[in-house]
């Protein structure tokens, strides 16, 4: 690594004297990466947010003996021996709703209609399924015996009193939040989502639909970037185009509000590559120039406790630089894994992968007939490329590259939801 | 299929007499869920939406030639034989800036100063990377050779004006948005998101936070469904609790506003099952009663273009029969897949799944020491259930179960993004 080194203060056309490794950039990442403070949010907005501590429920669910079946309550024990061809026939003297209990008790030789999830009355002990049943008057024949307890429901079936029912860490499916609702929760404690600012630098950026000047382009990275950020769980705090001035990117890579700051473009060696030195003159360039094909000129810093991502502005790279450090970042942060979030699977490879030794390579590959295949694509500023992919591979340090008939790990870069 | 009988009309405390198989239901749910209307939306919103028509682009990408690297653009022929020991000066006539072009041309020992993303200078046909060169005064020496056309991205080598980028039915990417940007769309022709309602029916639910009387419970399922929604790519339309009374009911079932809405309790034959009454008198009740375990009272069919989806109360039901059926319909609605977003996998059997012929399970299972098991654990009511199983296997209808050593396809409940 080259944390601290005064060869990173201006290292414009002079080129990276060292590249960190991927391996070493990610220890950075994970020591830097603290998940974020605990907030309270409504149930409502608490689906895929990140518990902050353990939720212990306060109540039995369900706090009563429930029907766990539509039909009558009665005791289990006078229904044995009842068949298509002895029905056997109990008085109704009341019924039992969800929300609306019966107040008296049944005694022998009588029932109460019961809808599922009502409360047990006092005296039965079991659900005579409406099925087995015919209603006529105040009486009610059954042609299937019940054993006490059958479809009934104890106290605490589902949640007993002081059990946690999720812990600290857990991302919440919807189910979790069904059940953090179902014991009472209004509110979750949940890690703070991290305000993510993106900085577009260049001055031939134009949004799109703006008018452009000859030679200018449309910004694609800031568009990209705030998809991925949602994806993994930040808030856009802003995002803004920049000209290459020094000072509009100090001020803008200063100003209060974002816990992670992507820069794009200007990353570089090049004359008005700017955030690098303003990063190392506002706070700290851990790492500036990493071993990676492409990305090689991506770095990283903090100013304070402000994680600040320097992204490359070509387009690949940019994407590249984002999956494997300021995503991850993102992910710690907001209490999520590290891991990427593509599926991934081992498929054989169709065609050689070619790599070189030292360096790592993000490859864009397309699956044919089963067998992953490198795209026969040109550099880091060919963003279609990510698009015609079905996903990536990526080859070690230590690999020349992979034969045809190898394995390698696909990830996959549609999401599955 | 049941569809059409009379005997829905009215099966309130006498039982289903048939029940749909899951293959009919999602027949029907497959005829019935056309995706909606397209509508032009932000770029900044785009990211995970479904493509309403192809993209042309009406622009080349990058329209100029550009600079593929930092450095010096140069005639590559006149930099033969330079090396570290055979050093080669070239004069510099100015600089080419990403959006500011060097205005004059670039002639036989001379260079340009430029950067990466800058457009190539008439008379220039490569660039020498600025790790190679060394500056003094208005000379630049140059310690490698580099091959005409070298680290210059022609014109149009990302995206040639006329081509489609991303086909309709295409669900975005984070780089389908930054190509989208890239050739100027400020916006994107994309599938609508289905509108859903909620209405959580019952007089014994509460929301979580307020008061409780005796014997009420805590709605869990519409807070469940809620991330079930979102995760679909619907826009919850409102979500609304409703006492046991048909008019409510009805009153909300037809109201104006959604796409689908999706009813939970009282879709079964209990005397205040309500729901599907209405649906069958207001529109058309489809489907009432599938073979399927848990979930066989729910229910579906149709008011006008609108589907509605009667789920059971007990939550586990409530959840099967969204990830069965409604869910399957709101992706659909909005362009997406039918397939579940789960990720899915072939897992051997740890300990026997038993099941019943003629109806499908759904089993709620751990994965223990690389093998499912499923839970030991009791009914539909026991939403916990699913926030401790790991994911779930279905048992179809014509199978007794799987015996240890079966394999089994796994889905897993927790999402990757």
């Amino acid at each position: 690594m080259t944390s601290g080194s005064s060869s990173h203060l201006d290292v414009r056309m002079r080129g990276f004297s060292a590249r960190a490794l991927v391996a070493q950039v990610r220890e950075w990442i994970d020591e830097e990466s603290i998940p974020l403070s605990g907030e309270e949010v409504g149930i409502a907005e608490a689906h895929g947010r990140v518990l902050a501590a353990d939720v212990v429920s306060t109540i039995d669910v369900p706090e009563f003996h429930r029907a766990a079946m539509d039909g009558y309550a009665l005791r289990g024990a006078e229904t044995t021996g009842a068949g298509d061809y002895n029905r056997l026939a109990f008085e109704i003297v009341g019924e039992s709703l969800p929300g609306r209990a019966f107040a008296g008790r049944v005694q022998a030789g009588q029932a109460v209609r019961i809808m599922t999830g009502a409360p047990i009355p006092d005296g039965a002990d079991a659900v005579l399924p409406a099925e087995y049943a015919s209603e006529n008057d105040n009486r009610v024949e059954i042609s299937t015996a019940v054993a006490p307890q059958k479809h009934v429901a104890p106290r605490g079936e589902d949640v007993k009193q002081g059990t946690t029912i999720a812990a600290a860490s857990r991302r919440l499916r919807p189910q979790d939040v069904g059940l953090l609702a179902s014991v009472g929760c209004a509110t979750v404690p949940a890690i703070r989502q991290p305000r993510v600012r993106i900085l577009a630098t260049g001055n031939e950026i134009v949004q799109p639909g703006d008018e452009r000047k000859p030679h200018q382009i449309f910004d694609a990275n800031s568009h990209m970037l705030g998809g991925l950020v949602a994806r993994d769980g930040g808030v856009l705090e802003s995002c803004s185009a920049l000209a290459d001035s020094r000072e509009a990117i100090r001020d803008a890579m200063i100003a209060p509000g974002a816990d992670v700051v992507l820069v794009t473009g200007g990353s570089s060696v090049g004359a008005e590559d700017h955030a690098p030195m303003v990063l190392a003159a506002e706070g700290e360039l851990a790492i500036h120039g990493i071993a990676m094909r492409p990305s090689s000129p991506a770095g990283m810093g903090k100013i304070g406790k402000r994680l600040v991502f320097l992204l490359p502005g070509n387009p690949v790279s940019c994407l590249c630089a984002y999956d494997f450090f300021a995503g991850r970042a993102i992910r710690l942060l907001g209490g999520r894994s590290a891991e990427w979030p593509y599926a991934s699977r081992s498929v054989p490879v169709g065609r050689k992968i070619v790599s070189a030794v030292g360096r790592m390579d993000y490859v864009r590959v397309a699956i044919v007939e089963g067998c992953v295949e490198p795209l026969a694509v040109g550099g880091a500023s060919i963003l279609s490329s990510t698009t015609r992919a079905d996903g990536f591979v990526i080859i070690p340090e230590s690999s020349e590259g992979v034969a045809p008939g190898g394995e390698v790990l696909f990830y996959q870069y549609d999401l599955i939801s």
